[in-house]
């Protein structure tokens, strides 16, 4: 995705060998606008399966299923918790994913209220990187007797290798920008993917 | 709000004698279609307001914010972080909020980049209890030199106190329903407010 190459290179900035960060629109600042054109491609990349449920994981991944929903005609959205609040006291799905920025394992807890045997469900998510956090997600769909329609990230990072796990496992993963190497504070994109 | 109320009572569950849940369409599983609703009517009150900039919290005030900013022509948005993570580097302003429901105090961290001094900053979220959380917010539009232009919840639990607190600090305070009583299991509404 063009712009979204461009707007990564223009705002988003290095840190060491490997972290990419992109404050100003995706991560603590929202362009909810490019959030809709994100989405927009998102349906464009999936648009031959079905989706009856977007699946994500709080935090950014909230606004990022929320403004693609319109342009599936707005399946429910459902994000994961990393900490289950006294209020989630029925029955839930878990998974483990270890945060490569955050260096934590967190415990994704899905409500089974809100994930159904026989649903087709679309998992969107921020970045991509070791392809942790979307494993855990899928464990969750799998647990729950679902199928994964497809794993969707804004972001992968293509030197942590996430993507080539997931797609091994029978994923289909579609990343709308792929950064093949963070070198001297530059990004390099793979112009083949993404 | 009319059809919000109708909601709440349909699909809102009491736990024990002050928290409502509302898991269906607002905390885990999220309505998109109905929050796009919810965003035209915070329009619609604080439609005689400049606002340059909506301010929540993670997590679920980010789906709220996302899909209310179309409706006020696409200011940025940005989420106050309850954990700094590592690439959270540069100053940031800083305030602390008492979670009622997870019994827990957290500290919002806000990064200065993304919050300027002059801006209008409306503040929205998906409760209004005892205030803490919309305080803790307001102090960090105040520590910027910005100003809160209005705070809005989704869901007022008028039995806590919160807004008489925010608006005897001369905040404008809309909530799109108010409760005024759980009891027995049951939600009692304010007809005259929200």
């Amino acid at each position: 995705m063009k712009s979204l190459k461009e707007k990564i290179r223009l705002e988003g900035s290095v840190i060491g060998t490997e972290i990419v960060k992109v404050d100003s629109f995706l991560n603590h600042q929202i362009d909810v606008e490019f959030l809709e054109e994100i989405g927009m491609e998102f349906k464009k990349r999936f648009n031959d399966v079905d989706v009856d449920r977007i699946l994500t994981v709080e935090a950014s991944g909230i606004a990022i299923a929320c403004l693609a929903a319109p342009y599936f005609e707005y399946p429910p959205v459902v994000f994961a918790k990393k900490a289950a609040p006294s209020t989630m006291n029925s029955g839930y799905y878990e998974s483990e994913a270890k945060s490569f920025t955050k260096g934590t394992v967190s415990a994704f807890k899905l409500s089974k209220q809100y994930l159904h045997e026989g649903e087709n469900v679309l998992i969107l998510d921020d970045f991509l990187a070791s392809g942790q956090a979307s494993l855990a997600l899928a464990e969750i769909v799998e647990q729950a007797g679902a199928k994964v329609a497809g794993i969707g990230a804004v972001i992968e990072k293509g030197y942590q290798g996430g993507s080539e796990i997931l797609r091994n496992k029978g994923y289909r993963v579609e990343s709308l920008a792929v950064i093949n190497e963070v070198c001297d504070g530059k990004i390099y994109f793979d112009d083949n993917r993404g």
